[in-house]
Formats: structure tokens, C-alpha cells, sequence
């Protein structure tokens, strides 16, 4: 065999990252659409910030140990900049700068692409997309409420139902409450949630050590392990009540419940002390939404974060707010055969030059049906055999076919119904007003 | 005075970024849904690819000095990344991946954030938008001005006119016949290629000397200068043959010709041998949107780029495309009175109770409506002024407010019309068949 001219080098795409071909690109859309229409009726304004900030910003919430987890660089002022991990910092900076401004409360979505410099794994990318609700300024659980019924409002947009996905809700108070009352002091709370948050990944005997070392004797190690498993459902918070010892700590969950069942969600929602979200700037509800069977990562989390926007030089302003990725989401989806199988937008029109007399007309038509809105495509091959065309406007799933033949030149093209397959005759002038009509 | 307790710092966006506050952002949706919807109906797919690359995919096309103009960094296993500066290799690497699954033509768009390491400055910022449109598989004039069309597809749908924006053409080859008539050599092309790219940039002295660095004596200078100043109306193609001199080399322009009047846009298009594109993987028609001004950076640009797939690893494939950026188009649409000054969404519906036995009432009725598609919210405020809160609807610009008072508990509630005034009984269970209709 003689040797071929040497090819260029095919580069790749990136470690960890996407390219969005037609097919995933229209799923990526069938999924951020979604977001954003689901936003939007629920009152949220949409937002966005760079896709890179300065460094710093980032260490404000997360500390310096941040940087090893995401991309950084220096531009040519030597400035330290990194590729945005999260967007809440972006949001809180945005806050602080013009708080005084913004009318309360702050209802932000956003959807942006963040960057994470992580091993790439089932549900993990290192670019994805995640939605971003946020509400500020008030402190009420009708905004705890909204935020958490925003979430199953798209869940429920995208086919899900409360059998296949739970909403798990715990309060940082109340779970302080129990772990005060079964003896931990208040210089171990902090520890003693960690302990609650890794759970799952210790082995029994760790899992007791570590509760030792907290001051919980096995009795007290148990009954906080019990505790962890316990999940009650929501709009029934008496059971907790009853069941876990707590009365007034419960407060606040208690508006919530009364909260979540007047916006008819409470058959999505439990209450699992066992949440804790490992972000320690939470300071009230925190919740995740797992698919039911527990095999995925959370497909979102969130709660009340009272302090950040003072973290970061504004005014004291009650907030909360969720995340919701776009992987692990997919995946869900995905394995539940709710993905539409081709998301593509369809064509109105597919125009068919049948002679070649017809074929200069082509793009005149074209142009007036486009320019009325209507999506509208043709071919660019020389054939000129209808049933062959006919087969290309079928394979780009059009609604209809305008066939130019000889008529043409008397201003008259064909119809076609691609579904129902009838035919009429319509003026060319009358084209664009026949299919907006 | 007394001092205050000191706040923290606050950190400042980086320079030549945008913070996309509501308002922002509902301009910026104004642009990127126009772009969307024109790409859709003129038969392009949505496509996308990663915010960073190798560094290296960069330097195929534009060579080791794009390195100083692009953010770059590393990964933990030493990879060089960049942030995307500009579309076209993502594309061209994607479309080498899988030239030969994917149908032809392939016509693909999409709206990536690009990041470019430059000197912010009026038209030009470090992150910005660009919309990219690209025919690939088909080398028929056909093509090229299909993707012209679609660019001006777009500005008449933001409300522009040719009087407001002019298309200018240029031709690769013609401007090559042009310059060997002129007595060029041909390894001089490249040179004065560049020569006619910089000619307004340059004083007169220095263009003469350069042009006869060449081998271009005055007359022959005087008349190049002379070509590149000269316009000429689109559907007038024979103007320019007589006026230049060229016959047969204007083969393919004459077939644009044919098709930009077909499709009904040579009102906007004029030919101009001045246009160059810096760009050297232009190999056919380029070409350049700028307001008729002439004040502002191009609008948008593009071309012919037949060898660029093959040099990205990929088979030969004619290609066609152009790029608008969203900064520039914002700055002559808001010149020009053009863009809107409220481009949010508006909500459908503003809930109000004017009773504390009602208050109960207003989440699971928003609940009900949203649920049904409707863009609804309602007051966070414990007032129930009901004076008051019509005001507030007024402001969030709400089409109808859903009045909830003490016959709410009899299943009623008022619908008041924020336009008209107008004021009905609907029964509450109602709601959502009364505003979806």
C-alpha cells in the first residue's frame, strides 16, 4: 500500500466537556427552555454575569481552598482570574454593588456555564450548565416555599411526578436543636454536621468513633443515626414533632409545611434531617431533590443563606435559592424515557423546484415565506424529481411542501400536506398568508 | 463622625465584562431570541461546542501569534486550555469529527460567549457574543447568499433598513484578477491584499510608497485607489464590469448577483473591491455589514472559506459563513432608537389579597395559574391596601390583577384589567381556563 498524504492532526475536544451537535444541542435547549419559561412564569427576572471573575471573589464564600477546584489564569495585567465554578458569588457581588436600587425582593434566575476542574464522572462535567433560583429581601417560608415550588414546577414541565422524584428538606436550626439536646456542645455543631453529611460514605465503626469524639455515648450515636434515617412527609410535620422530641425548634419548618401544602406540592416533599448540604453558608431550610431510588447524584440543592450578601459588602439581606444542574437531570430524564426522542424545531415549509424553469423561483419563495416567520427550508441539489425531493422534505420532518413546476411562471405552486399527504393549488403571492393564516 | 464597622472589600467585575442585571439581560434576550428565531426560519440547526479548547486547535488556523490575543491556562495534567476567542475552529473541529455521518449541507448556527484578551474599548469588550452562521457541503452562489440573506434577515427583524445598513461584497478572485491587471506579481497578491486592508489607516504618502514596493507606478497606484473607493449597487452587476474592466473574472460575483436579487435583498448589498477581511482563509466572496455611516466597527462579516475543514483534519468541503457580534449591533440599534426600553416579559398576572383570611389563599392560587402556563406573582408585603398593591402590579407591568377578598372563601374573586380598568367576578376554581381562554 502506498502511504497516504500526511493528514493534519484531529484535535479533540477537551477532557470532561461537550460539543453540542444538532441532536444535543435540541435537548440542551428542550431542557434550558424549560428553565427559563418556568422562571419566568414563576416571577423570576432573568440575569447573568461574566464567565470569569476574579479570583478573589471566589475565596470570599469558599476560601482558598477553592482554587484547586477550578480554572484560573492571569490576564496581561497580572491579574488573577478564574472560569466562574458557581454563579453565587457572581450574584452576591451583583447584589452588594447595587442593593439599594433593586426593588425587594430580588426574584434572579440564570442558567449559566460553569467550569469545574474535576475528574469527569457519570452525573460530573467540567463545563455543564445549571439553573439558578434566588430569591432576596424577604425572609418569610413563602419564599422558601416558592423557590422549592419553582424546582417541582419543572420537574413536573419536564414529565416527572412525586413517585419518581423526592424533594428532601431538613432546617439548620431544627437539626442544631437535636444535636444540642442530645449533648453535642456548640464548638462541635459544625463537626457534628460534617459527621451527619458523610454518613453514608463512613463505615459503622468510624461512623461511631467520630460520634465519640463528639461527646455522643452509643445510646446518643444511635438515636442520632435513627434520626439521620428518619423521613417524614410533608404536610403532616406533627409526626416529626411527636416522633423526633422537638416542639417550638420546628418553628420555621412548620410555616414551611403550611407553605409547601398551599402551593400543592407537599405529595414532591419530605422532611430528612439527614440533608445537610456540605456548603456551610446555609443558615436556615436546606433541601435537595433526588430520583426516588436514590441512584443518581442530587439533581438539584438549596436553602436559605441569610449572611452571604453582607459576606460581600452589601446590606444585611435574607435570601434563598437552588441549583439545578443539567447532567445529572438529563440522565434522569434520560432513563425515564422522557427525553423527546428528536427535539429539533420542524420546518413549516420545504420548497421543491419539480423544472428547472421553476428552480430560479426558488429563493424568492424562500425569502417571503421566512421573512413572514415561518421556518422554511428547500434543497440544493440539481434533481429535480419530485419523489426524491418529497423524500428529503420528509427526512427534515416538514410540515408541508410548496412545489414550483411549470405553473409556476402563471404565479401557482402545490400544497403538500406531508402528513395528511393532500394537495391544493395556491397563488405564489399568497403563500406566506395561506400558511400564517 | 464615628467609623463605621469596616465592610468587607468589594470586588469589582472584570474589566471589558458585563453584569447582565434584568434589564441588561432582557435586551440581551431581545438580541439573542431575534437571532434564534431568524436562524430557525431560514433552515439552520442550533449547534455549540466547549468555552475552552487546546490552546493548539486555535493555532492551526491563525498561527502561534493568536496566543497573545486569547486567555490561556493549564489543567492539572499540564494541558494547555484556551478560552474561545472566536467559533470557527470548535466548528471546524467538530465537523472533521464527523464529516462523513452528518447529512449535507450542513447548515449550522449557534451564539457562543467568546472571551478575547484586548483593550476594552467602544465595540470591543473581553467577553461578548457573536452569532455565527455557516453552509458547509455546498459551493453554489446559492449558498453564499443564502447566508447573506439571513444576516439581513435579521436586521430587518430588529427594525433596520438599507438605507441604515449597507452589505458590502468583495470577491477574493476578483480582487486578484484586479490586482494582476494592475501588474501585480503573483507573490505580491498577499501583500497588496493587505495594502487595500489598511488603506484608510494609512496617509497617502505612505500608501504610495508601499503600493510601489509592489511594482505599482503612480498612475497604476492611483488607479487601485481609485477600485478600492468605488461602489457598486447590487442587481447592477454590469456597472462594474464596464467600470473595472473585468469580464469573465466576475463569473462568480454574477451568480451572487442572480441570487441576492432573488432572494429581494440587493437593495441592502453593494459591491466594494475595498472590502479585504484580515482574515487570510478567505477563498471566495467576502463580506462586511456596516452602518451607512459608517461611524461604527463593522456590524458583522464574513465569507467564503473553502480549505478550512480539509486543514482541520477534515475532507475537502466548501463553506460558507459570517459571524455579528452583539455589542456592536446594540450600540446602532440603540443609536438608532431601535431596541426597546422595557424588553422583559410581562406578567400575565399579579395576585393581590386584600383580606388577612384571603392572604392564606394567594400561593395555591398562583400555583394554579402558573401551572398553567401563566407568567403570575404576587406582593411579598403584609399590606392588604388594595390601592396599594394595584399600585405594585402596575409597576411589575402586569397584564390582569386576581383580586382576593372575603368572598375568596366563597370560591370568587375579582379580575380587574390593568389596561382597560375593566373589573369581573371569575369563580377562583376558573382562574386558569379565564386568562388561557
Amino acid at each position: 500500500m502506498v502511504p497516504g498524504p500526511t493528514l493534519p492532526m484531529k484535535i479533540q475536544a477537551p477532557k470532561g466537556t461537550r460539543d453540542f451537535y444538532p441532536k444535543q444541542m435540541a435537548w440542551r435547549n428542550y431542557i434550558l427552555d424549560a428553565w427559563r419559561r418556568v422562571s419566568v412564569r414563576n416571577g423570576f427576572d432573568h440575569v447573568d454575569g461574566p464567565i470569569f471573575e476574579l479570583l478573589d471573589l471566589y475565596k470570599i464564600k469558599s476560601g482558598d481552598g477553592i482554587v484547586s477546584e477550578l480554572f484560573n489564569f492571569e490576564d496581561r495585567g497580572q491579574r488573577q482570574l478564574a472560569l466562574r465554578p458557581e454563579f453565587t458569588p457572581t450574584l452576591a457581588r451583583m447584589v452588594a454593588a447595587q442593593a439599594h436600587a433593586l426593588p425587594k425582593p430580588i426574584k434572579w434566575f440564570c442558567m449559566p456555564n460553569l467550569c469545574r476542574a474535576e475528574r469527569p464522572q457519570r452525573g460530573r462535567l467540567r463545563e455543564f450548565f445549571q439553573w439558578n433560583v434566588d430569591l432576596l429581601g424577604c425572609d418569610e417560608p413563602i419564599a422558601d416555599a416558592e423557590c422549592i415550588f419553582t424546582a417541582v414546577d419543572l420537574l413536573r414541565e419536564l414529565g416527572l411526578g412525586p413517585h419518581q422524584v423526592r424533594v428532601k428538606i431538613s432546617h439548620r436550626q431544627t437539626v442544631r436543636h437535636v444535636l444540642v439536646k442530645l449533648g453535642v456542645a456548640e464548638d462541635k455543631i459544625i463537626d457534628a454536621f460534617n459527621l451527619l453529611d458523610r454518613r453514608d460514605r463512613l463505615e459503622r465503626k468510624e461512623f461511631v468513633a467520630n460520634a465519640a469524639a463528639l461527646g455522643l455515648d452509643e445510646t446518643r450515636v444511635q438515636r442520632l443515626d435513627e434520626i439521620g434515617r428518619m423521613v417524614f412527609p410533608a404536610g403532616r410535620i406533627d409526626q416529626m414533632r411527636t416522633q423526633i422530641g422537638v416542639d417550638d425548634e420546628l418553628g420555621d419548618l412548620a410555616g414551611l409545611d403550611r407553605e409547601l401544602t398551599a402551593f400543592g406540592i407537599s405529595d414532591w416533599c419530605e422532611y430528612d434531617l439527614g440533608i445537610v448540604r456540605g456548603l456551610a453558608y446555609y443558615t436556615g431550610i436546606v433541601f435537595e431533590i433526588h430520583e426516588a431510588s436514590g441512584a443518581e447524584r442530587a439533581m438539584a440543592g438549596g436553602g436559605r443563606y441569610d449572611g452571604l450578601i453582607k459576606l460581600f459588602g452589601g446590606p444585611d439581606t435574607p435570601a434563598v435559592g437552588m441549583g439545578m444542574g443539567d447532567v445529572v437531570l438529563m440522565n434522569v430524564l434520560t432513563d425515564k424515557g422522557l427525553m423527546p426522542e428528536d427535539a429539533s424545531p420542524r420546518p413549516d415549509v420545504f420548497v421543491i423546484a419539480a423544472s428547472d424553469a421553476a428552480a430560479g423561483r426558488v429563493s424568492s419563495v424562500a425569502a417571503a415565506l421566512r421573512r413572514r416567520g415561518l421556518h422554511t427550508r428547500f434543497s440544493y441539489k440539481s434533481t429535480r424529481n419530485v419523489g426524491k425531493l418529497l423524500k428529503d422534505a420528509a427526512a427534515a420532518q416538514a410540515r408541508h411542501a410548496v412545489i414550483l413546476d411549470d405553473e409556476a411562471s402563471q404565479g401557482v405552486a402545490s400544497v403538500k400536506d406531508l402528513a395528511s399527504g393532500g394537495q391544493t393549488q395556491v397563488a405564489i403571492a399568497d403563500l406566506p398568508a395561506h400558511f400564517t393564516g
